[in-house]
């Protein structure tokens, strides 16, 4: 089934506010296994809704509106389409009880407008919204279904949950697909990169889609399986999957919907381990993700950001003569620096960080993106040394990045 | 002039990404007294992008797509625009001789795939990408003007602002006017707090567009002054700014671009002070945006992530009687965090946090959304105390911008 999106609101036009709810429609339609045809935004405007309906009508079997349903002249929604279809308006009883107890309920003056939002064209099937006054509604004309949800983001959520999906299910039983789903993450290679290594394998044969989607540093992949049953749904994916195991296996660092920082704090948790960490150039950013998880505190202890080599010294424990012979960024401080903040804290694991972010403090020797991750337990030390090439920002998310990649290599025993 | 977006990506019709360009586009056309008819998202698809941009073309004098500029397969918006109005595809030694460099320069793996990137439609005015590989273009059509920028919201806003604006200002001369613009940053009021402060002032018949830009914990304003000469331009300007300020004076913290973390290195940097940080709720974070400014190693020291106890007390010095009788939440705990870490640093300040970032650990007392913000000098120390009601992330988030503010106020003598 080919479905459109219709938003409907002078906001949107004006750019003042963004549109969420066509995403939120668009996901839900594309996870029924049904397809958005194309979405639209148009002001509130009877002429402009009535033509834009009508576009989006000829290429889909389904058109859901969103906005323009509140009680004030703005909102002319339910009016112009029932016009586009040349329907008379009628009141709801029901719905407008609904509205005038929630008037009473929160203790609102009520003024005649407010009738408006219980009016609906002739034949339109009601779609309460129990979350407002503003009801929905669906209209069946030439064979296609017209919906119409609110603008709210809340409630248009409920309502196509608790309204939309029904009908839809109902008015188009043979459309029923199943679905399959999986997300691998990678890091370490370019969106070019990674089209390319797949590009030997035939995934649409299989009846798989695969979406790119970067997110810096990581790029994400998506495979969507699409079949008559939910069983080869899943078969058929494991298939793809396997495939671009094969390809990508050493750029993969999961499979699924966890990040990085929650991958970590699972395996510590699992592990029944502890971590504290000493951070230079990624400014406490290491640190600050890991506490974005809820439960950090389990296993996180604390965290040094020792900007200062007197920080990396007093706090730390590493000895001046260090720094001043081999420098704030060298192998020798990042070991120190994680041994260090692991017998302060009395952690199972310690992990620090050394280097230089930019966009100065670059040498010939040690170039601006330098960066030394060093990983202490209570037997060894390992260090790694990388020169990454962005930004100041974008050095201190890939800089952390590394670091928590490698503290999961090491929970993995990988390391 | 009436304008038309078209968004172009798999991944916008899928849900998975929600479209920001969009209302990026749109506030900006609107402030150039320009009108957007329609907006309208379609996938990666030959035969959609070529109807659905006939189909803007139809209602507008220009039509500005986003999207499917990637070096990979399913980006094909350039061909997919070229084939629409049957030209060839040319090769740009400029854009490829940029694109080689940039992967040179971060040690890429260069694949003939990425020659695409430099390959643009006959007749193409190309619109250089400063931030990435992407070129974009302006191509003529029937009278028409049909812009192409990348999705990546970061590149798509530099080239709209340094190529598709001044492109359209040449080819719509009548529209040519002169700008004079302010942005006025808040913290403390909602978007619609902010509207209906300002609804009592006519800025439009001074001439002025007000845009609201929300960036979490944030509220941006900013006005436009659009006049006949230049010195009327700045005139009306003050004379608006004037307005707000007199509305919204409390909540404002800066007028200009800089950000909070830009604004309080600047303020230590100029009265020579120097800082650290002691973070328990906000996990590192305050010194992450500290450290994301390029020389805050002149003043900022280190910062103490003391996320257990027994972090606060070894490092901080803070009594664990204390933190057993007030709590590691509580104005004495923060205080003394303030304290201990200006004592170790020698640091002229200490900033501290301590609160609950949520969704668990919450009480009566102290519900989730809690914190206590202390600043410690040579002399005295300062606590503030907050309650915020959202999520954890964004918790972290307020409570880090509590704080800067907090700083921010002190260092202007304000506190």
């Amino acid at each position: 089934m080919r479905v459109g999106i219709l938003t409907i609101g002078n906001e949107l036009m004006s750019g003042r506010v963004s549109d969420i709810n066509s995403s939120f429609i668009a996901r839900e339609i594309n996870l029924q296994g049904w397809r958005i045809e194309a979405m639209l935004a148009v002001e509130d405007d009877f002429s402009s809704i009535k033509s834009r309906l009508n576009y989006l009508l000829t290429m889909t079997d389904a058109v859901i509106c969103t906005g323009g349903l509140g009680p004030t002249a703005d909102d002319i929604t339910t009016e112009a389409i029932a016009k586009s279809f040349g329907l008379p308006l009628f009141t709801d009883e029901k719905v407008l009880a609904h509205i005038k107890e929630i008037f009473t309920s929160r203790n609102f003056v009520w003024i005649e407008n407010n009738t408006k939002q219980a009016m609906f064209p002739q034949g339109a099937e009601i779609i309460p919204n129990n979350a407002g006054t503003a009801a929905g509604f669906m209209l069946k004309a030439a064979g296609k279904l017209i919906f119409v949800i609110p603008g709210v983001p809340k409630e248009a959520q409920l309502m196509f949950a608790g309204g939309v999906l029904p009908i839809l299910r109902r008015e188009f039983p043979q459309n029923e697909q199943f679905i399959a789903k999986e997300t691998i993450k990678t890091f370490g290679l370019g969106e070019g990169a990674v089209d390319k290594s797949l590009a030997d394998f035939d995934f649409a044969a299989l009846g798989i889609a695969v979406g790119f989607y970067p997110v810096f540093p990581e790029n994400h992949l998506v495979l969507t399986s699409r079949q008559n049953s939910q069983t080869a749904a899943e078969e058929k994916l494991q298939l793809a999957c396997g495939e671009v195991k094969k390809r990508l296996n050493k750029y993969i660092f999961t499979c699924g919907e966890e990040n990085l920082e929650e991958i970590v704090g699972r395996l510590l948790k699992e592990k029944k381990l502890t971590l504290a960490v000493a951070e230079s150039c990624t400014g406490g950013l290491i640190s600050s993700r890991i506490t974005d998880v809820a439960g950090s505190s389990d296993y996180f202890n604390r965290a040094v950001v020792s900007y200062s080599n007197a920080a990396k010294t007093e706090i730390l424990g590493v000895p001046a003569h260090v720094i001043e012979k081999h420098g704030a960024v060298s192998e020798e401080t990042a070991r120190l620096m994680a041994e260090g903040v692991r017998k302060i804290s009395g952690t199972d694991i310690g992990l620090a960080t050394t280097g230089i972010a930019g966009p100065t403090g670059g040498s010939a020797e040690k170039p601006v993106g330098t960066v030394y991750l060093a990983l202490a337990d209570r037997k060894s030390t390992i260090c790694r040394h990388f020169v990454f090439r962005w930004d100041r920002q974008r050095n201190k998310i890939i800089f952390s990045e590394a670091a928590l990649l490698m503290l999961k290599r090491y929970l993995q025993g990988e390391l």
